[in-house]
Parts: structure tokens; C-alpha cells; sequence
């Protein structure tokens, strides 16, 4: 049969890392076609929607897909929303997949990481009001965090099998270890439920080998910034998980290496980590290396394993050569450069 | 007259590190009194009390306070809330005003900013709530997020502020900086309402020399790791900027050197950024650095600025000098030892 991916590339270097991320598709799989599917900023500027049913329609008689990035609006902007937050919810993608390594980190320690962010809930479900004082008329803003049992046992439920997954490959983890950050001094109720739901999974007799820690998420920011070997699955709600894992992207050099899948039942979406970095987009100098492992992890999920293994082996081959790298790693080389030589690997 | 300083050392090491700050307070102040006040998760398990009415109408008769660090209850406790939290919220202690700098950061690049938290709202006025669903059992709790233009004005103004009055000292910007964090790109309403308010007080001709930016809270943590040099003063809400400052702690080497002071109109509590840390509480080689630089701090806002800059300096000495540390910066050194190095060199 054949294989057919949804590509919407959306706003600025979006736009050049997912047709990179194609080429390398079509490197690895005979049988493969692509539509191009429109959302992101600029598409809402031009036409008022920045998430066009047709894509979501068109999108779910796709096998997977893969997003590029999506600019924010520099100020107010009444009626835009972000479409990847619409697209995760919409089809139900609810863990947002995040694996950060390198051999030597930023502070030249080891990294092995596995964050996987609740992607449906916490803040993330924007109900948001505003309200005007009729007296001072000083405004007064709210937002509901919302935090379900369901979500977090399912997300917990994700993390100890994919701890279980990883500990048969070897890791720089001796055991497989799934680490829970919340802020449940603070947020006893709804952080509480998140931590107590991520307990009671971990008492399946099935989890009973991996270690089971809690970090406060500002604690969690600053050791993974002073021992990231430590960590090696980690399970956030979707705030801390957004934050975390741009953190722990700048442990492993660049932003333009972190990829991401957007996992449901039914349907993945992968996207690189990265934005849609307006002050370099158009140059063709964007790092494809996060699109093209998100490509692999797309392909991972579809069954098509071995295709993957061979894009991520080919990207390291050409990361630890070093010497055709974007200059965000410290190199002089374009997109299609970088692209070129993950080809050349293959 | 004579000086009256609350003490609340609350939990773990904050009883090691408070006293190692009141020794350096005696040393250069001739006239001052010290209150000991309670308030802790310890004294809430023996008591059932974290913050006593007594410690609030005690300290309200002080000078100033120092509060040392507050343990989290490693599993749900009914009744509980953080003493911390509840006592910048009583005494409207509404900005919390964190430093960090290092003539060379864990990166190797110099760091020098100034991170104000606002200290009153956003998720830390824990409004929150659980429900359970009659028919499957399953429970789904709610938090709610408020941001006021007033606090959000206030907490801009302050920073703003700051910053005139770094720009008057050699720092390494060279001209004054304010970034404005938030996440308006999926929260536009309260963050959007953050911004703005920020964005407000910008305008103010006063600030007209000062460079205004914003970072998104996630490419913040990014940003501040690959580039800490760049950002002076920074200004988030309530929980952006606790995650932000336990980062940007570990780009200085350790907690264990970060002060704050949680500050009011009329009402200043100095405060050491770091936690409890059972693991070490009790062996006396916690790091007295980070409630010394509090103590320091909260001289300098109670107007004893040449005793504070007495003790800055005595501090950077004996950290420059790196003969007398504690294991958290790779020494041997007890907190007493570092305590009295300090006072050797006021
Ligand atoms: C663009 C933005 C809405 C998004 C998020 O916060 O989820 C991004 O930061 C990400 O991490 O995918
Ligand atoms: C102890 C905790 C409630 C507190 C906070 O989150 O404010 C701490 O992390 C801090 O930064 O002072």
C-alpha cells in the first residue's frame, strides 16, 4: 500500500524544514504521496482562519503528518488562536513526545531524555476572560487550568511504557526511571491530581523495575541544567512539559535538533521543537535537523521502523562529523546543504 | 534608633542559613534586635498550623524579616498551604526581586540579570477546586489563573525602575533592558493582558531609555542558557518567574548563592532562592551564601546601603578567592567555616 502524509508547513522556517523533511521521506520509502495543507499566522492574516477545516478533514484521511512551525502575533490579535494547540486537540493527539540526547551535552555531561508533555489539558484548554472593573476601569484577567484524572493516567501510562521500551536498548540509564514534575506545593489540587494519578500507574505490577521521582518543576529546570544524566523518561503536565523541553533543547547545542510526535490513538503528527524563527526565515540557513528526526519519528510510529533507524543514524553520522552543520551549531552550511548530506548518508 | 529584623528560618537548612545571615547582620550593624518567629511544614505536622496569626502580627511590628526555605510535603496533606506563599500575599509583598550574576556563568559567559517575579497572583492565589464525575468515579480538578492590570502595572513599573537604576552602575549592558516574559501566544488573554500592561508602563516617557524586549516563557529558559548575557532586567508573572530564577541559578553555579527579597510598599523579607534540602539539612554544610546575600539585600531596601555593600563585597571575595566553599560550588567547607570567612573579610 501506499503511504500518504500531510504536510503543513505553516509560518516562516516552517516552510523550509518540512520540505527538507519530505525530500528525506521520499529517500527512504518508494511508495509515498504528500498534500500540502495550509494553516499558521500568515495564513490567518491573509484570511481571517488560521486552521482551515479542510485541513483537518483533509488531514484525517492522512496516515501521519508533519507540521513546521507557527509564528505568534507580535501584539494583540483578536480571533486568532494557534493552530497547532486546535490541531493536537482536535484530533485528540494527547502526549506531545520529546526525546533530547547527545553524547556530550552544553555542560559536557551526557544527555538521554525522554519528556513526554500532556498535550490536551492544563492551561492549554484556553478558557480565558476578561473582566473590567466598572468603577476603576482596571481590567482583570483569568484562565482555567484544567487537570483530569483521565489525561494524567493516560500520559503516566505513555511515559512507564515508553520507560520500559527504552531500558531494552541501551541508555546511559542503568534502570529505566520516570521522573513526574508538577508544582504540587503550590498547586495541590490540580497539580495534587496530576501527581497522585502518575502514582497510582506506577503501581501496576508491570512498571514494577523502573524507578518512579518527582521534581518540582522549578527545581526540575535547574537540575536538569546541573545533572541532566539523571533524567531519563519525564512526564509533565502541558505547561511544564513546553518549558522543559526548550530547556533541555538548549542542553544539546540548538533548538534546531529537538524533534517532536504529537501521539494520539488514531493519528501522529510529528513537528519540530523549534518556532518559526522570523529573524532567519527565508535566508535558507534553518537547521532541517528537527524536522527530518521528526520525519523518523512519524515513520516510527507508521510501522516503518527500519526507514527510521536509517534517517536517525544518518543525522548523527552527520552531526558528529560536524562539518556541514547550519549556523546555529556553529556552522556555515544551508538547509539544502545540511539536507544533501543526511541524503548522502542514508 | 535601633533596628528590629523578623527571623523565620521555617524548614531544613533555612535553620542553618538564617543564623549564618543574623551573625553577618551583628557584625555590621551596631543597634539590632532579632525576633525569632515560627511558621514551616514542620511546626504545621506538629501543630497543624504553617504560618501562626502570631509570626504575621509579630513581624508586622518589624523592621524587615529574613524567611529561610520551606519543605514540601512529599505526598497529599489536607490543610496544608505554603507559609511562604501566604506571607507575601498578607503583608502584599508584591514584588520578588531576584539577582543573578557571575563574572563567568556555567557557560562560560557572563551573567548579571535581574529577575523581578511578580509575587501575588497568576496560579499562586490557589483558587482551586476538584470534582468527581458520579457515574465513572473519575476526578478532574480546576485552577484559576488571574492576572490584574493593576498587579501587572505595578510589578512593570517596578522593573522598569530597576533598570534606570542599574543603568547608573557598570554593569555588563550597556544600556538599560527590561524583557518582558510571558506565553500570550496560547494565553492571550491573561498574558496578553501582561504584556500589555508591561507594555504600557514602557511608554511612560521617564523609560524612553530603556530598551524594551519579550520572550515567550518557553524560548526564555532556551535563551537564557544559550545566551545569558543579553537579558538585564527581566519580568515575568508569578510562576514564569520562579522557574526562570531556579534557571538562572543554575547558570551561577548553584542555588546556594541566589538571594531574594520579597518586597512591598512598606514591607521588605529577604529570602534565599533555594529549597529545604532534607538531603543535607542537619550535616551543617549547607551553603549560608544565598540567605547572606538576602540578608544584604534586605539592608539595602531598610536604607543601610554601605553595610550592605559591605557584605556583597565580603561575599564576592570569598567566592572569587574559592578557597572556602561548601559541596554544592565543589568545596569542603562547613557552613560555619563559609560564615566565617565572610565576617573575616567585612
Ligand atoms: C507555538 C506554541 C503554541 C507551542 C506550545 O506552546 O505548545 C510551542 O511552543 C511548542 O512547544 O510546540
Ligand atoms: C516553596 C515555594 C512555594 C516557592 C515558590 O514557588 O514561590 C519557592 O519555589 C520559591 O521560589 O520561593
Amino acid at each position: 500500500r501506499s503511504l500518504t502524509i500531510g504536510l503543513i508547513p505553516a509560518d516562516g522556517i516552517g516552510k523550509e524544514v518540512i520540505p527538507a523533511a519530505q525530500k528525506i521521506i521520499e529517500h527512504v520509502i518508494d511508495k509515498v504521496d504528500f498534500v500540502n495543507l495550509d494553516a499558521g499566522f500568515e495564513l490567518f492574516q491573509k484570511t481571517g482562519v488560521a486552521l482551515p477545516d479542510e485541513t483537518v478533514e483533509i488531514l484525517k484521511k492522512c496516515d501521519g503528518a508533519l507540521f513546521g512551525a507557527v509564528s505568534s502575533p507580535s501584539h494583540k490579535v483578536a480571533g486568532y488562536s494557534s493552530p497547532i494547540v486546535a490541531l493536537r486537540k482536535k484530533m485528540d493527539l494527547y502526549a506531545n513526545v520529546r526525546p533530547v540526547s547527545s553524547a556530550k551535552g552544553a555542560l559536557g555531561k551526557p544527555i538521554d531524555m525522554l519528556i513526554i508533555r500532556e498535550n490536551t489539558e492544563c492551561l492549554y484548554i484556553k478558557s480565558e476572560r476578561l473582566e473590567k472593573d466598572p468603577k476603576t476601569g482596571l481590567q482583570t484577567a483569568w484562565a482555567d487550568r484544567r487537570i483530569t484524572e483521565y489525561a494524567s493516567k493516560r500520559i503516566a501510562k505513555m511515559a512507564f511504557d515508553m520507560a520500559l521500551v527504552r531500558a531494552k536498548n541501551p541508555t546511559i540509564h542503568s534502570k529505566p526511571k520516570v521522573t513526574i514534575v508538577h508544582k504540587s506545593n503550590v498547586l495541590s489540587v490540580t497539580d495534587g491530581l496530576f501527581r497522585e494519578s502518575c502514582r497510582a500507574v506506577a503501581q501496576n505490577p508491570e512498571y514494577k523495575d523502573v524507578i518512579v521521582e518527582e521534581q518540582l518543576v522549578d527545581s526540575m529546570v535547574y537540575r536538569m541544567f546541573r545533572e541532566p544524566e539523571v533524567f531519563d523518561v519525564v512526564v509533565a503536565p502541558n505547561l511544564y512539559g513546553d518549558i522543559i523541553s526548550d530547556g533541555a533543547a538548549a542542553l544539546v547545542g540548538s533548538l534546531g535538533v529537538v524533534a517532536s510526535a504529537n501521539v494520539g490513538d488514531n493519528f501522529v503528527i510529528g513537528e519540530p521543537v523549534h518556532g518559526s524563527a522570523p529573524d532567519i526565515a527565508g535566508k535558507g540557513i534553518s537547521n532541517p535537523i528537527a524536522a527530518i528526526r521528526s520525519a523518523a519519528m512519524l515513520l516510527d510510529h507508521l510501522g516503518y521502523n527500519a526507514e527510521a533507524t536509517k534517517i536517525k543514524v544518518a543525522v548523527d553520522t552527520v552531526l558528529t562529523e560536524g562539518k556541514t552543520l547550519t549556523p546555529d551549531l556553529g556552522g556555515k552550511a544551508t538547509t539544502e546543504q545540511v539536507t544533501s548530506k543526511v541524503i548522502a548518508n542514508l
